[in-house]
């Protein structure tokens, strides 16, 4: 199963709206027959893969699976059907689907005479599926912040100069995170300060994420910005009643525009604008600021992960990392587990995960 | 060495304003015959320890010593004559010592014939004796800054509440560098807002730092002040001209008060302390906040070590853990190395260390 798991994991980026999924598939001694993992959404799923490489070896096998076998018939035939017919004699799969489309596979399994286990390796194989798993769940896309401050909190001296306060080594980090999320967010303040670019460079193969800018009135977003060149898609999301200064064209410029309501509080209403994007497939969202921005997504209890970098620099003045966020007292705190801290060069990158409260 | 390295460390937090040294001896055969580390400042030094527990096995023998052995006599005898004596034939020593008044012990040591090497495992050594070196080589005590923050580095929530950010863990974690110190500091914001105790508690065998207020007009530690309780000495620095709310006598209840210039920039003169300090014996410094007192002493050019306690919590709005410095502008941002990460309960403990020019 930690073959699967691992497996699993090379999808990652890639196979959105789908989960990704890992399947090694046992001869009736016990030998690796086959493996596979899903690749590509429109494409054949993990245990297609590894039967197909298991061929005749399959029969009497088992199919080690880190996702629930699918039971419904999408762009591909249902998993399970797919397992019967190869005359698999045992399934062991990690997590449960949670999807009510797909849901019925272990079902399915068992009705055929397949013994059938779950929860093997189930945690490490739901953390390869945070994203999708959260999107299911919650109906809306799991999302990461991303923030990168100095060990004081600061993402930028007095004066605003920032330039560079993280390592290249970092900075090539987000590359490959904007790689593996589905789109990335950023605020208008960020637009008109950074005029940032937003696509994942310097990743081989990698598919690149929905280029997101909140710019309620639409005046952040001018012609020859970056995010409006051809290296990926673009959404430009702003407020029903904005004359936006780049109007996006439908036919293929790559660069949408879409109309959102306003919030109460100013700015655009956060939760619309994550319906949308999950009913566009977006499953994983990277936030990339600024801290207006990250704190209205914190308000509106839509920040799922949090990356942090974070470069050994003091600098005692200048704004912080997080901005507003509606919390005023300890109690109401955000509280996150700390589930990894890696060094890139001089800097540490610091991840934790909000405590769900299903779990 | 890594031994010797290993037994000096055992003395961290007793021997100060002397270093930490740990020595082994081993027999003409190469066999361990004896190891000793200095223990308390006016105890016996390392070497001597070790060349006891020889006795004659010394004899034609090598010592290995974390640190060049002194030549001065000082409360013990030199140590160089001491290895002379017992017919050691070769000293390996890890750190050359810049102390003036203590140097030269090498040299003696080849005078009387005696094969000498220097370097085996320097830096190991010097890290250990960082405090006492920084010392030495800069006229004043070491000096470590201690905070805990959350991950968007608040110190507090907006409305002042900040009990617990950190864990239980983490609190923990500072007793023991308390004890590892010679003094701790607070500034009179600090004094008057938490009214801390500073004494290093549950820590079995600890030698209680000195407690240290900067309280300018002395108004911040009033009678009844947890500060001047007799779980540990403690002086109170105030200005020249100040009419302290609490007068140390120096008769004995422990509390001391020590009169210093006023800084240009409003409160204390930051290099004075440090002298009167260092004056004391004092070699190692635990800055424990707050925020103002931190960047005082970041603008003077006086911090050696960072040691953050982050918690993986966000507030988005609160006071930050560091304030003022002089720094306005990224290029003149403090650079650290990040030496250490350690994860303590649920939070994360960072250690970053100046980047010395000398190295
Ligand atoms: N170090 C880092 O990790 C990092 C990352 C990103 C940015 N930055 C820095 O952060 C600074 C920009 O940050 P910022 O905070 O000024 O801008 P921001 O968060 O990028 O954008 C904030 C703006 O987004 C718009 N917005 C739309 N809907 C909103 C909503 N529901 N809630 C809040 N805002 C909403 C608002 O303007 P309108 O309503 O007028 O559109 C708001 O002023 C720049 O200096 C940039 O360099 C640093
Ligand atoms: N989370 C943490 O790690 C942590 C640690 C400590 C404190 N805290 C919090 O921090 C807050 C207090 O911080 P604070 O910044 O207000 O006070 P502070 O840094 O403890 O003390 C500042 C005061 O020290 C005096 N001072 C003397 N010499 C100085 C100099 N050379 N430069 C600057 N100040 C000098 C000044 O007052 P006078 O000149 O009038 O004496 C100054 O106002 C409290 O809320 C406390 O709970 C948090």
């Amino acid at each position: 199963m930690r073959r699967a798991v691992t497996l699993a994991a090379r999808g990652i980026g890639s196979t959105s709206p789908n989960p990704v999924v890992g399947c090694v598939i046992l001869d009736a001694s016990g030998e690796v027959a086959g493996e596979g993992w899903h690749q590509r959404a429109g494409g054949p799923h993990a245990e297609v893969h590894a039967l197909r490489a298991a061929g005749d070896a399959a029969r009497g096998g088992t199919a080690l699976v880190t996702l629930e076998p699918c039971n419904h018939t999408g762009r591909t035939g249902p998993c399970a059907q797919a397992l019967i017919d190869a005359g698999i004699a045992r399934v062991v799969y990690a997590v449960a689907d949670p999807n009510p489309d797909a849901t019925g596979g272990a079902q399915t399994l068992r009705a055929a005479g397949i013994s059938v286990e779950q929860g093997l390796l189930e945690a490490e194989a739901a953390e390869g599926n945070a994203a999708w798993l959260t999107s299911v769940r919650l109906g809306r896309p799991h999302v990461t912040w991303k923030y990168a401050a100095t060990l004081d909190g600061r993402i930028a001296a007095a004066d605003g100069t920032s330039r560079w306060i993280t390592s290249a080594e970092s900075r090539a980090d987000v590359h490959r995170l904007r790689a593996e999320c589905d789109a990335v967010v950023v605020g208008s303040g960020t637009q008109r300060a950074d005029d940032p670019h937003l696509a994942a460079r310097g990743i081989e193969g990698a598919v690149q994420p929905l280029r997101v800018v909140v710019d309620t009135n639409g005046t952040a977003v001018t012609p020859g910005a970056r995010v409006v060149d051809d290296a990926a898609p673009t959404l430009i999301a702003v407020a029903d009643d904005a004359t936006p200064a780049y109007e996006g064209e439908s036919d293929g410029d790559g660069v949408e525009t879409v109309r959102l309501p306003r919030a109460a509080e100013g700015g655009l209403d956060i939760p619309t604008l994550l319906a949308v994007l999950h009913a566009r497939g977006v499953r994983s969202v990277l936030l990339e600021g600024g801290a207006t921005l990250a704190g209205a997504f914190v308000a509106a209890g839509a920040v799922d992960r949090v990356i942090g970098y974070l470069a050994p620099v003091l600098l005692g003045a200048g704004p912080a990392a997080l901005a507003g966020g509606g919390i005023t007292t300890i109690t109401e705190a955000l509280r996150l587990d700390v589930s990894e801290t890696v060094r890139l060069g001089p800097d540490l990158r610091v991840t934790a995960t909000l405590v769900t409260k299903e779990h």
